[in-house]
Parts: structure tokens; sequence; C-alpha cells
């Protein structure tokens, strides 16, 4: 016998949770196509080369990669930014800019932990090819309007400019980067102990934000963002390598786990492919990280089914009437199922409803059938009423439009 | 340099073919909750074990597998149903009968060739714990409305029990599966040089259908199932070995690629786990066949993009105003791209807006400014019109809405 069980840092999302994470991609997806973002879908397997050196050294060491049945190295998809890249590069016709969004899962050999999983969901969306402070505003803001959408009130924009590191070590960087997590002092103490200016910190803290960095935090109030949900974060330094300007992070002010969005400008990252760099600047929202968010905020729905009525049958004499009613039901477009059985127990298939989370069921015995109407039952309530068929239909075609 | 490539039978899919597979998708899902069935996701990764001997040998070695970090032996999701059993096996308390559906892409290490890809898009849709021939019946039944949603029609539901097949060896039925590609001499000698009884063929044509399989047929149009699409075919075998009783097929009568559905009865696989047998049933449609024979038969729509207009900017001193446009039509909930660049030749912008197939375009320059007006142009047609920002939103609004 075979233990049924998923691999660690894997989950199954069973009905109740995809529901709501069905629910949050579709808000989205919304919020991306009206700025005039488009989809794009990419395959799980790339080339391994295509992947590695392009997130740093310690990233290269999460990458899923192993080689294929015909001798090709190969890696699962660690992010959505390197694979966009690889097809701006590859279809050089696309018109510019290209606006595009990218929803699915990315793979990553992390050590699990809460929270941190080796297959999540990442919601990407990148401007190809316009290299204006104006397409940088654009970004921002779309990820503002998101959590907006989201009801995930109130947030702070950190932004921050890679510019203004020149000549710091990436490694350096990391240390920086542990603000937020260990304090000003451990800051100082550990750069200092890796052998770097201690005073890099304090340095850095006191710098203004460039020209164009200004321009952006005054222009996106007209892109809909409102200017007290903006800080300039002079430390704020982004892990992957492949950030060349403006970078950005969205704290949501009362989630304790931090920075549920990330982005900035990468000019350079096409380059590597073709030779002539293409500019870029994108986001990611981590997905988990939003819906923990929601869940504690108490944003998300808690319906356990996307049911709205279960037909029982009466008896095995009586399932052509439950067949004709759930018929009707579902040519109205009303989410209905009906008992797979001839012989089930009524109170077993009201049982059944109700751990499910079926709000309403209809009843059809020798009476009512007699009568020409049916009981339609509102479990919550557990109030009863006979109806018509089409009063049924009426009713529960009108509850479906209300959620 | 590295050359930007995808993987041989991997593919990208771009904007105007992202858009035409998420409709359909949507209108699958939508179908799919109509009938009370509630999403399910399970992992790309599952350990090896749980993937290998269930389908049979020759597809073992389709499956794209390798060993992680940390040691275990991995593979690729080859179907959805396997990892769906694997759930049901693992949590024993959802409810029963447990309806779920689930869209996800699954690999397999094929030769690629027309029309079959190493990574492809599966749909399906399974009851387990019902051993009731109603189940049976639904499963039939959610496949057809599936495809009279999607207009899909005409189409034929072939449909079989495997209980007829007793005795006969598997690999003699690999060939018998093979009738409608090679004809019935071919079958026949076939049969014969693999030793197997040559008449074999013409006995299984002989056959009548099984009492269970013959109240299906019956009980199908009361699900809404059209009487002439249901055709008993003795020889269908479907290769997969897990199946147990009821097989089916649906083909599109007017597509040359044949059958785009298959599913049946499997009540022995999540034994396989559990030592305890729980009925199930389902099917899974081939999502690409699905598309080709809706492109075939002009069933798709042909816009490249979501966005329904283009603001564009008159110049560096006119940013502002195209913001507000642009601002002002999102909140209104209308796809609104604008140009991100003050310095944009106004051609170019329009060029733009046609290659992209975008249908409208905003012109705002300094008389309508002065006018508070804004030209609207729809780019078919070349026709423009002076609107007031209200006037602008409201008939965008509607646009948004028709499609």
């Amino acid at each position: 016998m075979i233990v049924p069980q998923t691999l660690k840092g894997f989950r199954d999302f069973l009905p109740q949770v995809a529901l709501k994470r069905q629910f949050v991609v579709a808000k989205i997806k919304e919020v991306f196509e009206r700025f005039g973002f488009d989809p794009l879908e990419t395959p799980a397997l790339e080339y391994a080369e295509t992947l590695l050196g392009k997130y740093g050294e310690e990233a290269d060491k999460l990458l899923y990669q192993f080689t294929d049945n015909g001798g090709r190295r190969v890696g699962l998809r660690y992010d959505q930014t390197v694979p966009a890249a690889r097809v701006v590069a590859q279809y050089q016709n696309l018109p510019k800019p290209f606006k595009r969004y990218q929803i699915q899962p990315v793979w990553r050999a992390e050590k699990p932990q809460k929270g941190r999983f080796r297959e999540f969901l990442q919601c990407d969306a990148d401007i190809f090819g316009s290299p204006d402070y104006l397409a940088d505003c654009e970004i921002i803001a779309l990820a503002g309007k998101i959590l907006d959408e989201l009801e995930l009130r109130p947030y702070t924009i950190l932004v921050n400019d890679r510019s203004l590191f020149e000549g710091i070590p990436p490694k350096a960087l990391t240390t920086i980067d542990k603000l937020t997590k260990i304090g000003a002092q451990a800051v100082r103490d550990e750069l200092g102990a890796r052998g770097f200016d201690a005073n890099l910190l304090d340095r850095l803290q006191e710098q203004k934000p460039t020209e164009n960095l200004s321009k952006i935090i005054e222009t996106l109030p007209d892109f809909g963002v409102q200017r007290e949900t903006i800080r300039f974060s002079p430390t704020l330094a982004r892990g992957l390598e492949y950030y060349t300007g403006t970078i950005f992070e969205i704290e949501i002010n009362d989630y304790r786990s931090g920075s549920i969005c990330g982005g900035g400008r990468y000019d350079k990252l096409i380059g590597q492919f073709t030779g002539t760099d293409v500019p870029a600047v994108g986001f990611a929202f981590g997905f988990d990280r939003m819906l923990e968010a929601m869940e504690e905020k108490k944003l998300l729905d808690r319906s356990t089914t996307s049911t709205q009525v279960l037909v029982t049958v009466f008896g095995p004499r009586y399932i052509d009437e439950a067949l004709y009613v759930t018929t009707k039901l579902r040519e109205a477009g009303v989410n209905t199922e009906v008992t797979l059985a001839g012989d089930a127990k009524l109170d077993k298939q009201l049982k059944y409803a109700d751990t499910k989370g079926i709000p309403y069921v209809v009843i059809q015995g020798p009476d009512e059938i007699a009568k020409s109407i049916v009981l339609l039952k509102q479990m919550r309530t557990q109030v009863q009423e006979a109806l018509t068929l089409e009063d049924l239909v009426l009713k529960l075609k009108k509850k479906s439009g209300e959620s």
C-alpha cells in the first residue's frame, strides 16, 4: 500500500480554500486588465540556463533542476520575471510597451516553515519597453489599487532607487536589508563584523531621493495613489540582483508578516538574452501572504462550497421528479447538486447539505408532487416554504445573483 | 549570451491566445459549479510512488521524474485523477460524495507532434463516494453540457462498460482501441499477429450493453442529455488501466481529431492507498483539442487584448490631463491603457493602438482641454466624436458591459 501524502512544503487546496483563492485571483485579474495588462502564460519547465544566474548565487541553489529524458538540463519556474524576460527576448515583434500579467505557481527548494512553501502562487505585472518614470508610477499604482480593491488597507508603499547604492557591495546590502527585522544597532554590528563600513547604514539613512524618484513620488497621486501611503525608504534594498533603478515594497500596516508585494525596475535583464537591453519594470505579489492578511482581517467569505442548493430524492420512485427540478435549476444558472442515490434517507441527505455547507435544500415528497409544489428549506434558519417550481427557480436565481 | 527558447513540447501563451484560453476555462468552471462541483488544487510535484503503476507500464515511462535535494523520488503530475484519488485517501473526513473539479496543467514526456505537447491543461470532474449509476449519469451529462455551452455541437457520446471485457487481456484491448483509426480488418490482423483470437473484435461487436449501462443510457435524458447523442460502442476500450465499469468518450462530429473527452468509473484506485475501495467516476477534457475545435468552428473571439481604450498623451504638458481621464475611466471599471511617455508622437500612439488591437483611443489636445471635452476615436471605423468626460465614461462603460 502507498501512503497518501504530499511532499513537505507542498499543499493541497481543498474546496473551501480553493474557492477563496479563486475569488482573490479573479479580483486581481480584473484590476490587472483594468490597467490595460493582458495575460501571459509560460511553461513550468525551462532550460536551466535560462533561469540560472539571474537571481543571485543563493537563489540558484533553490532551483528545482534535473536532466530530462533527452539529456537537457531543465528547471522549474523560480519566478515569473525571468521567463517573461525570456519571452520578450524571444518574440521581438511584440508591440511595445508590452504590458503583461502572469498568475502561475513557482517552485523553490526552500526550507519549509510557517508561511513559506516550496510551491506557491505569484501574481506579477510588468511593463516591458518603457524607460519612462510614468511606467514606474503605473506599476506602483497598480499594486496599490489591487490592495484597495481587496480592502487590504491601510498600507505603506516604501520606495527607493537602486542607484543610491552605487559602489556598495551586494553582500553589505543583504545586511542592510535586515534593518526592520533586527534593528539599526544589530545592522551596524553585522556590517562591522563582516568587514564593511559600520557607518554605511547611517550614511544611507541620510540620503535624499534621486530626481527621478522624486518625480515618481509627485506623480503617483495622478495615478490614484494617496500621497500619505508613499514613503521614501533609503535603506530598502530588495534582494534580487537584477534591479537597476526604482525599487519598492508594500506593507500592510497592521499585518505582522510585513511586505506582501515587491518590485522595481530591471533594465538589463533582457539584454542577457539578446545583447540589447529592453527597459522593464514590474512587481510580484506573494499570494499566500495576501490571503493570510485578508484572512486575519476577516475579508474572506466563509462559504465552503459554491453550491447553492441540494435537491433531495424522497425515495427510489421519485428520482425522475428530483432530476426534473435539478435540470430546471441548472438551466436557470443556479448551482445545484442532486442526491445521487434513490435510497438515501432524507435525514442523511439533510446532514450532508449541512456538513458541506449548502445553504438550501429542496424536498419533494408524494404530497408535494401531487400538489405540483416543492419545499425549500433554508439550512441556517431551518425555515421551510412551499413554492411552485417557477417560484423556486426565481427565488434561487435571485440568491445566486446576490453572492 | 543565452538563447531565448522554450523546451520542445512546451509553449508560451501570448496574450491573444491566453485570453481565449481563460475565456474557455471560465466557461467550463461555471458549468462545473452549476452541477455542484467545487474546485480542488493539488501540487505539481508528488512522491513518484504515488504516480507510478497507476496508468500502465507505457505511461510510467512518460512520467517526468527526478530525485529532489532531499533525496526523495518525485514526479510531475501526469494526470489529475491519481492526485485526486490520493487526496480522497488522505483526507478521509471529506463529506461524501466528494464532487470536485480540477483545472491544472499536467506533464508527459511524450514525443511532441501536431496537437501533442509535453505540458497541457486538463479539465477534470469526478465524483468520489457514490457507486450509483446516477453518478455515472451526472458525470456524462456534465461533460455534454460543457460542450453545449461552448456550442461544440453536434457531438456523440460513446459509452461502454469495462465489465464486457472480462477475461480479455489488456494488451488485446490496446489493439481493439485502434478500431476507428486503422479499421476492422487491420484490427483483426493485428490481433491474430499478436497471438490473440482474431475473432475477438467481431465477438465484442455483437455484445449488448450491460443492465447498468442500459439504465444509464435510459436515464441520461433526465439529466438534460439528448438521447440521439448517446451511442453504445462495445469496442470502446480506453487505455488507462484503472477503469472498472462505465467508460465513455465524446467526439465532436465534424472535428477530425476525434475524441475530446474521456472518462469512466474506477472503483479500485483509492484502495491502492488505503486498502479500502472508494467508488469513483469522472472525466477529463483535453483542453487543447477543445480549443482547436472551437477555433475551427470560429467560436472564439478574435480580440487580441482585453484593453478597451488607449488614452493618448498630446505632449509633455498634457500628462496630467491624460492621467486624469485614465484614472476616471479605470474607476468606472473600463479597461484602460495610457501612453507612458509625454513625448510620444500622436500617430505612433495611434499605430500602437492599432497594432495591439485596442478598439478605441481618447485624444485630448489644447483645444479639447479648453472646451473641457475629449475626442473618442473608434479605430475600426476611424469615426471620431467629441464627448464630455462624463459621456465618455458612460459610453465606454456600456461597451465594456457588452463584451
